[in-house]
């Protein structure tokens, strides 16, 4: 495929900061997978580790997004800070990050607590007492499927 | 790739007006796309026209998407009526279509002007005063790229 720079260099978001921003303050991300030419996508909430530079997300172990990521694990993901379309000017206020990188599902149970838990600081305002309430039951680690997204290159797209 | 109901059936919207009054709220949608492997995802803003059962999306006539498309028009799009994020409950209040088509590019002038249209109605509350407005100049739809998904199949799903 060929290489293309963004067209519209003056919506480039390069601002490392504001980048990291959108990834702090977004609730979910949209996640395009595919295999053998079979585009597929699904929505999930996320928690940014800025650390490991990773999203985690948790699902159900079972479905057809779980056998794509076993199939191929690359993945292209958005983000997208909606701020509503502006009525008679033909435009959208948005700030949006594209990642391409791989997810894959994490087996290890430490890791699937810790991806828990960067998930709960994430999306909560008060995450010790939601951790308290519904992880009581350590049981639920092991049900729940933790999916882990190396992040492998970003980019950031504003539009008035 | 194996056959999968969805697996919180209670969670499925079947009401076709119920899905019908997602995509003719939707302001934008995200576009999965793929070759041989490797993912790709563009949000882009669309009109629905219900009679045709198409979404229309206008966009610059060259770039990544339009080789993804032109290699393989097979596509997987997602609306989401976003309500936000629950705090204290693990939860995030939504509405979301999926949709599986087929996406092409519009090469027809009239069919383009017909996709703008479509796009302005749905879009704007003042359409015709925008119309006057945006696209006195003939030329423009000559410039612009049109796109067009033809809808295969539609799946629903809400969370508290």
């Amino acid at each position: 495929m060929q290489k293309y720079h963004m067209r519209r260099q003056d919506r480039e978001i390069t601002d490392q900061k504001e980048i990291s921003e959108i990834l702090t303050q977004g609730k979910f991300a949209v996640i395009a997978l595919c295999f053998e030419n079979e585009p597929y996508i699904v929505t999930l909430s996320y928690g940014y580790d800025k650390g490991k530079n990773v999203l985690y997300f948790h699902t159900s172990a079972i479905g057809l997004k779980m056998e794509f990521i076993k199939k191929n694990p690359k993945a292209c993901v958005s983000i997208i800070d909606d701020q509503g379309y502006i009525l008679n000017e033909c435009g959208h206020a948005y700030r949006t990050i594209v990642i391409h990188g791989e997810i894959r599902i994490v087996e290890q149970l430490e890791e699937k607590e810790y991806g828990l838990d960067i998930m709960l600081h994430h999306l909560e305002d008060k995450p010790e007492m939601v951790k308290e309430k519904a992880l009581k039951n350590k049981e639920i680690y092991r049900k729940v499927a933790i999916l882990k997204l190396d992040i492998i290159s970003i980019t950031g797209k504003k539009g008035r």
